[in-house]
């Protein structure tokens, strides 16, 4: 895909300390939890899964929306509402995903209701030893807007402790019309005047609170905007804040491509290449790592698996979700890619996104022997395809050193997750150079 | 991707003879041309490249939104209007893609200007011997939108026809709100009175090109939106008209990535099966297309490529991109390969878009001795190398009747065109009802 640039840069990374990577680790001295409310059917979807548990990378929408929250350390609590009906299955995910801030309450028919409910959530449960309190600002978001990031959250909730009220707002992408009964158009409205109001927007919780308290039945049943309540039912002008394009919602099927193909990018962007001691490891790691840092970050670690070792901390950080294992000496081979394996299971790196293995082989088919070599690609197919339901796809590259010849073994390739072996395709990109060897 | 439902079913075929399939062909008894504005620099896409130029599967998004107005028969002309820097660029796309009814004319600075240009084309360049003339109905479009259906463009332009002007909308998917002076909320708008006014519209000639005679110099600078001239110059009120959900306008990255999923998607919906004569080969392909037609629309066909046969009009029909060839018999697989490879170059039928064809390769490992193998393996891998830069993709599967064992060969396979091989991946799904055969 040509064309990377602002908008895309703009995506805040999935992987490793994204928030505190600039550095910045920022503070706030009042109090913030967050209601997405998330009990929407998905009806624009034309899906019977509401879009909000829709599968990105076989994880639901929401649990990515939950992550950007939980990565922000100021936010403390997170109500999701959701329709009766999904509540069990919110719970699961919420275990599944280990959303420790995370807590679920069941809302009401309409949009107003169900954020209603959820700011309900924070004041009323203190009796039923919930770890939950009222908040001195509460944001508001959607379920299906996953990739919100820190700043915009700081920018509104600081707003709307200065104000009572803040939203995110984005310039229109179309002209706005108003229609008359006929269906004619009555006038078009002057483009620079108006901005499509996003997520999130924040509130002091007695601010949003008072607002629900006095609204009207017609306005829970009918409305849908929260910024419209504070200045109609308390007086409070919301601060307009300027969001970035990655705001947007996930509304129509064509919206989960767009976000799938944004988490793969994301994810492909950092790999971990792995090299045993051997020269010609390492200098076959040395190779791929000139290569590969010219489109992404790259860390080049001596295999070992012991507590302490670069190995398993890389592993841990959860900063990548691409590993390249080198090998030339085929009988250790197997045994360390289970122990990869478990390493990468052991800190639940799969249960968030797929991992992607590569064993890069390097051999000399004319000086081994057929039965050989078709039995450690016998062992790697076996290895694939257990490691698929653990979610780590293992993908094996035999470079011939002698003929430049390269052989991949892709049994059960999943459709979802080819985008994600962008590391993988670069060595293959890379092949001319590994024939110097 | 879960979630398959109304919204993806909207998006037209690509492939065949789309907009007559369902039995219609839709005619209409007043005179049809279109101007498609594409001299913006695609500012918000964040990229140098304008987002009308982008590559979609290698193919810039403009020559997809031809391909849509040139499948509607009834439209006789397009008129492109580029900026003099793609004017070359903008000739060089409709003579790769054989856009014969469009024809680039230089617009000015701003949108409305650039479809002034296009309008004057129109009707000034009789003179020159242009086959351009004066239409009846003129339909505006985006570049930039090129899933519009013929069902749209037939609805605006009869309206225009009846009206004057007409337009398609679509609801707002965000609350709009007015901001004061200072960046605070002033009002919000009560969503359900408004509309997005999107693309197409469509004008009587001589509405439209009146309403760029009258308008001031302000408007041609600052305004976007043609309905609004037609209604302040000519008095026209446009009928408006609620248009599908795929008439969205690709504006920033992540619209690419929706757009290229949106194809590749509608690509791999067919294939077709080619089998020889022998036994196996037919067994082998009716298992397949019972597998396969649970998902895609399945041709299954034998073996042929004299002028009249069945392959041959397969392939010049265009209804498929997807091509699975079946061979037991090794000896005259490469020169077939090449044969189906020549057939699809004639019809230029790779030109349009990647064509992917999967070798289903029989065998029995333990039966053929290795060195035949690696000899099959290294031609099929030679003329997959020479295929990528005719834009077709060939792969291999070989399966092993007395394992079962499935290997693919995938050297250099590209990275935007792996969502399409999911014909090829279904039949690694459907691999354990080979070991039937």
């Amino acid at each position: 895909m040509a064309g990377a640039g602002r908008d895309s840069q703009r995506h805040r990374p999935l992987v490793g300390d994204r928030n505190e990577q600039a550095g910045q680790r920022r503070e706030v001295d009042f109090s913030v939890a967050a209601v997405l409310p998330a009990s929407g059917c998905g009806e624009r979807m034309g899906s019977t899964t509401p879009k909000q548990f829709c599968p990105l990378l076989q994880r639901p929408l929401i649990s990515l929306t939950l992550e950007a929250f939980e990565s922000v350390h100021w936010i403390k609590e997170v109500v999701v509402v959701v329709s009766q009906q999904n509540f069990e299955l919110m719970n699961s995910v919420i275990d599944r995903y280990s959303h420790s801030r995370a807590t679920v309450v069941v809302g009401g028919l309409t949009r107003h209701q169900s954020i209603f409910n959820g700011l309900k959530a924070l004041v009323e449960n203190r009796s039923h030893q919930s770890r939950l309190e009222k908040p001195e600002v509460v944001i508001i978001h959607d379920a299906v807007r996953p990739f919100v990031e820190e700043d915009i959250l700081y920018r509104v909730a600081s707003a709307a402790n200065e104000h009572g009220a803040a939203g995110a707002i984005r310039p229109l992408i179309s002209t706005v019309v108003a229609t008359n009964p006929e269906g004619y158009l009555d006038h078009s409205l002057e483009r620079s005047k108006y901005r499509a109001s996003e997520m999130p927007q924040a509130f002091t919780f007695d601010v949003i609170y008072r607002a629900y308290e006095q609204c009207t039945d017609y306005d829970l049943e009918h409305g849908t905007e929260c910024l419209h309540l504070a200045l109609q039912y308390c007086g409070i002008s919301a601060k307009l804040i300027d969001g970035p394009p990655d705001l947007w919602k996930v509304t129509y099927k064509r919206d989960l491509y767009a976000a799938e193909s944004i988490i793969k990018e994301s994810l492909s962007k950092s790999v971990c290449i792995i090299a045993g001691m051997q020269e010609g490891q390492i200098q076959l790691g040395i190779l791929l790592q000139e290569d590969l840092q010219l489109v992404m970050k790259v860390d080049l670690l001596k295999w070992s698996l012991s507590k302490e070792s670069s190995c398993v901390q890389a592993i841990t950080s959860k900063q990548h979700y691409n590993f390249i294992y080198i090998n030339v000496n085929s009988f250790k081979m197997h045994q360390e890619i289970v122990q990869l394996m478990e390493a990468v299971e052991n800190v639940k790196l799969s249960a968030l996104y797929p991992v992607v293995v590569t064993v890069v082989h390097l051999n000399n088919m004319e000086a081994s022997s057929f039965s050989v070599w078709m039995d450690d690609f016998t062992h790697i197919k076996q290895l694939a395809k257990e490691a698929i339901g653990k979610n780590i796809l293992i993908y094996s590259l035999l470079i011939n050193s002698t003929q430049i010849t390269a052989m991949e073994e892709s049994l059960s390739w999943p459709e979802s997750h080819r985008e994600q072996m962008k590391g993988g395709r670069k060595i293959l990109g890379a092949r001319t150079k590994f024939t110097n060897l």
